[in-house]
């Protein structure tokens, strides 16, 4: 196999926008599978990262993490996907074999963490070049470019019958709220909820709810445009927290308004002090917060541990708890039968070459995801 | 029936010694029962409260929590204990009819909380008089007095076999430490633990892990004369922080001795840096650290979110966990069959006119319980 060229969206420093560049793309070696990227979705992490606020950010670099493509071609001994499968790339892989695969407790995969972390792949390398120069993968999926190579643990096969311009947003945004509510927090019928942030992942937090048959299903949010999205979402109440009235603040009107305080609540703002308020929001005995979104460098939570003695409990995920390769197949199938909200969440679409308007768009309220096609220019 | 009179040790006001006084003590209203105390431990909530820190603790009041003795007296309608009983008094209430007792997700009861936290019993009242002024009651409970009335849900009958002096720890230290590896964490077999503080309740959190069958028990501790106490009680390991090497953290030295991190560790010491060393402890993807020691008024746990998204889980438990009218009894039954170390927890004795020296022998580091004999002057 050979090297193939394709265009990319290269972030060269930190802070500036990406170029499309054509870039190399080396042939997939001993466990790698080479993708071709149709669609992909752009998400604040991408754009955390990009900002140079990351510690850990290095440059230059493929960015991209929610994307889905067809498998080109396939490195020694691949055997769980082919040339010509649907694929979705992921992020958080899933090997089978280590002691966090193999412990029933968890959807972290410890195989190649070390070399993620670093990006580059398993060997130490990368398979990009550019002008040159190497360029960094990205969480493993590098899905800015028109073609990529990861890990064959980092890469799930799904029914064909999927478009690829939803499917892509499996790869994160939608996976990780859902399976926050489904998988990590396994939401009771009846129970109490509130999800902080009405993003992708919130909304997505709503629709897990909604199918575990939760009784109160609150959307907090600052921004008003948000309460309809709320609404089509399954939110049985949409709460603005700048509109609260006499000084009383979010959690004292979450408990007021659940009899107690919530059974499950849901950061998915990345906001420390909204995580603080997620768990004080929950019921004294039991109730659960789940931090979701992703902090910036640095930043600290901070509770009064009387929180926890009397009975909450703090916990978190990453890719809602959920296993890739074991259970995205599932997801998929949810949608094609009508129970996963997906469509719903495209806001806007650009071409590749668009991609810096993208993450624009993003930082506005009214977008939820904005799809790139890789394929056009 | 009339008002009884008994010596107490009064708390007249914060940072003072306790004062032995003859108080008079009313007898048990509806719901109530008076109990002659024949033991009490002395626990470092009540040296706490005395200090004044506790911005909740009003004076005067009759301190006391941990106590056994045998009921005196009960008022109309009492039928779950009857006078002659030997009973424990319960600070964590069951009453079986509230929303947290029906629940079956935590032995919190929201009965009498309101008017527990205020110092007075249910009616808003208190039964203690000394020199025509009233006293408060304490956590419900108020053990350092001959006499003391308590509510019905506050007491449980358990059998004479069982000595008093020794089921009076049952009442607090002991049932919270065991409790808490063996009902919240429900330690699986083979499990790695860490303890942090090897007192009263650090050591009874060994001998739950112990019961457990869980692989690693890890006792962290800085006095050194620790060691031997944690190895009575059956840690594996003992740690002494302040002695490690190359400026190797606690969590570091704990991760590299499970390879990789407890799947659960205890907070015992109060300490909000310990409690997020022992959070941190813990093994990504499902360790779970378990606050039991009771902070300073003020203070605040913290961490990187980071933390909780890669799936360590942050919680805490009163009393253990455990529902005292329901399991207590459980309890003696184990320390009766040999199951459930008690007699080797009671380092101290003292009467009555000894209490201040109780106070001050539980502050120094080989004493691990004190128990005062509320006959003895």
């Amino acid at each position: 196999m050979a090297s193939t060229v394709g265009k990319a969206a290269v972030a060269w420093e930190a802070g500036k926008d990406l170029t499309i560049e054509t870039i190399e793309v080396a042939p997939p070696k001993a466990g790698e599978v080479r993708i071709e990227i149709y669609y992909t979705g752009v998400c604040h992490t991408d754009a955390y990262t990009l900002s140079g606020r990351d510690p850990e950010g290095a440059f230059p670099i493929v960015l991209g993490h929610e994307g889905a493509g067809i498998v080109e071609s396939v490195g020694e001994g691949v055997t769980s996907v082919k040339v010509g499968d649907n694929v979705v790339a992921l992020y958080t892989p899933e090997c089978k074999e280590c002691k966090f695969c193999k412990s029933g407790k968890t959807n972290l995969c410890g195989k190649i963490r070390a070399t993620q972390g670093k990006g580059v792949m398993p060997d130490g390398t990368s398979r990009f070049t550019c002008k040159g120069k190497p360029l960094l993968h990205f969480m493993g999926t590098s899905t800015f470019s028109q073609y990529t190579v990861v890990s064959d643990i980092s890469v799930v096969a799904i029914t064909p019958k999927a478009p690829m311009d939803r499917t892509c947003l499996l790869g994160c945004g939608i996976t990780t709220g859902y399976g926050a509510a489904v998988e990590t927090a396994k939401i009771e019928e009846g129970a109490t909820t509130a999800i902080f942030g009405a993003g992708c992942v919130g909304l997505s937090v709503a629709q897990g709810a909604v199918a575990r048959k939760a009784g109160q299903i609150i959307v907090v949010d600052t921004n008003p445009n948000k309460k309809a999205w709320a609404e089509k979402f399954g939110a049985t109440s949409f709460v603005n927290p700048t509109e609260l009235k006499d000084g009383q603040t979010i959690q004292e009107k979450l408990i007021e308004m659940t009899d107690g305080g919530c059974d499950y609540t849901f950061d998915c703002t990345g906001n420390v002090g909204v995580m603080r308020a997620a768990l004080e929001a929950c019921h004294k005995g039991w109730g659960t917060s789940i931090v979701i979104g992703v902090a910036a460098a640095g930043q600290e939570i901070a509770t009064r541990p009387f929180q926890l003695v009397t009975g909450r409990v703090w916990k978190g995920c990453a890719f809602g708890g959920i296993k890739g390769r074991s259970q995205l197949p599932d997801l998929v199938d949810d949608y094609l039968n009508g129970k996963l909200k997906v469509d719903e969440f495209i806001t806007h679409r650009k071409n590749l070459d668009g991609i810096n308007e993208a993450f624009e768009t993003m930082k506005q309220g009214d977008c939820i995801r904005c799809v790139v096609d890789m394929r056009k220019e």
